[in-house]
């Protein structure tokens, strides 16, 4: 079941940079253990913004909700989950 | 290059049923060619709207332009156009 | 697998009354067929609008998305759909 | 009487963790006995944001505000409040 | 139990003016009638705009939502309603 | 001449508690003493929000420019002035 | 007594062009008289836009109120009124 | 060349007492400087609000962007411009 | 003297099909005239909407406003001017 | 290829003044250089507003991406992208 979640990052400008670097790096650690997955399907840079688009496809709302709180940058995060289905026009099998 | 486009899709009510179905199914002929010929890469239904996320892969703005406007559907669409990049922690190879 | 929809309803001022009245009696039988099936779980009037707030139980994106198209009002309406799961603190069993 | 509330949590990012993790633990507490009470009809997450979706069944608009306002989390919460009503398609005795 | 209910009215500019007159009349009836009962408490024009700003004092949510559907004006109107309370430092006996 | 006021007040998370609540008993005095004087009108909670929905009945708009910037919270405060005028359907003498 | 007055013209289309041209007249030959008689204090045109911002200087509210609604292009018109007051700093005689 | 500006300004609540004094003390005399001298045409106090709607009367878009970064409190304000011409109903032969 | 403006078109679906052909060819020679004579310094199509950003260098507001009413296009025009100046960083001579 | 960028300063008010006069002085040779290298082909004020609209030319989103977020203001930006594209009624040869 497939989902768009947009996620933009806030980091507060008094974190430091050693600091911001370390859950930079575990963020992605665990985005790429993700994709491995297959549950992290898609995910896009939004130009000129440090926000990204992303296709998740997951289970139910409640494995969606568990993997997006354990991002290691969710703390400085505005998420928004927009819930996608097959479109009649579509030609991609993958795209369910 | 990728775009996220968003394509609200509001026919006026006193369009004849005839004339919206001859549309939509130019629409679909439309959309099915692009996603063969490569540029429209993906298509998804925004659950319960008549509204769908989709992803371009054009040469440039202007192309970009071109293919959208000649959607059949086009005159009764709000669309919206997100410029969209590589992101460094992604796998795929195809999301560029 | 939950979630709230929230439906606005605006019938066009134009609209014979008894095309009205046919509309409303058919998504009063649908409505009260969903909820008989269970997948309609909950149904209520915001005060002083032509509006609800619902509950539905279903078991994928795409089972929401058929349910509510086919809502005879659907034409007219303004829908928003906000996926929902269980929270830690909830006690009631059916909440989920 | 039925009131749908929104509650979006913000704790701030200074607090100490053993602080916030005391708050929540009040807040769940809080939050159970209400339900046990009947007056926290319904509690729901919203997949991927720290807010809930609440159904409150009390006697009159300063109840639940008495209710809402000793909420251990309050100071850090935004509330929405939504009066409901009896739908007249609804099935369910218990959604007034 | 009090409310603040804000309407703001738009008659289609395509109305006859005898139509439209006739509704007002009819609505203005209805809101002398509601406030010699004394639900509704107060009713105030905002300066410049076709609008105005009530108190209503009803017994619930659904009584609330009765009498303003069934306002001549209301199919015209858009609706806000908010649910109020006493305040701490009212010394008003009847502001609750 | 009446004007309808909305006050929200966001009183700062790191203000020492007992200042929080000195301010908020010279707010009380001050709030009581404008009632008594019959230039707050009405004063009433928003259910679930620290804000209230008042009515100030002053001579001209510097009067109440004067009244409100003297508050001890209104360094806190977002405040919103919407000027009224009597109803020509109000059967209530003091609603002018 | 000031008040700062923004007004929106917008002119159905399908407004044949000599009743426009009609009410433009009225509305001109209103507006000079109210800016003769020192109500209408000051009369701009918003750059780009079918739009105005005005100072009106009147007794009351409901003086307010009274003449804005006898504009002829009211009807065709989003209204928004802003209360004024002396400015501490400005040398301006007539700008209270 | 007229333009409406509107200026909000939130002063720092950890600023001390004296140095905001002290700025509003040079504002002040930069606020009267600039109407002794013509370009600040007039200056108004919004009611309820730390804010004000000034008309300024400049040579430029330039001339105008140096007079309001110049202002003392410039780092504390928001500020909106809006480009006027002269209405053609107008009778004030300053307003232009 | 700069300015940007942005132009969304939005022609009605019931105007005759050759009707907005002739407003097009009018507006376009209007748009080419004027950026022949210079006052009209950049005009690009946005992608994927009717709408473009445009940079004028015009006289005064009222050279600007008297430019813009007069597209063919206007009446079905939702027109937004941004007033510019020089940047201190830019080094091109004629963006000022 | 052509893009639109609004970009919307904020330092800090607790940012001491050398450490900002550093980052600015940075900001002004690297606008500089890329304007020399024709990428950042415009670069005006918004007259009021510490706040800049520029035309950028790059040869795709990645491009962009990584100019932007190499401006040493960046950390203290709100960036706004919009692609272009030629518009037909376009006689500037540099305008694609």
């Amino acid at each position: 079941m497939l989902f768009k979640v947009e996620m933009v990052v806030r980091i507060p400008p008094e974190m430091p940079a050693d600091t911001a670097e370390q859950i930079k790096r575990e963020e992605k650690q665990y985005a790429q253990r993700l994709q491995e997955q297959g549950v992290w399907r898609h995910l896009w840079r939004v130009a000129g913004q440090y926000a990204n688009v992303s296709i998740f496809d997951v289970e139910s709302n409640e494995a969606l909700h568990n993997l997006l709180t354990q991002l290691p940058l969710y703390p400085y995060m505005e998420v928004t989950v927009t819930p996608l289905c097959r479109h009649p026009s579509s030609i991609h099998p993958d795209d369910r």
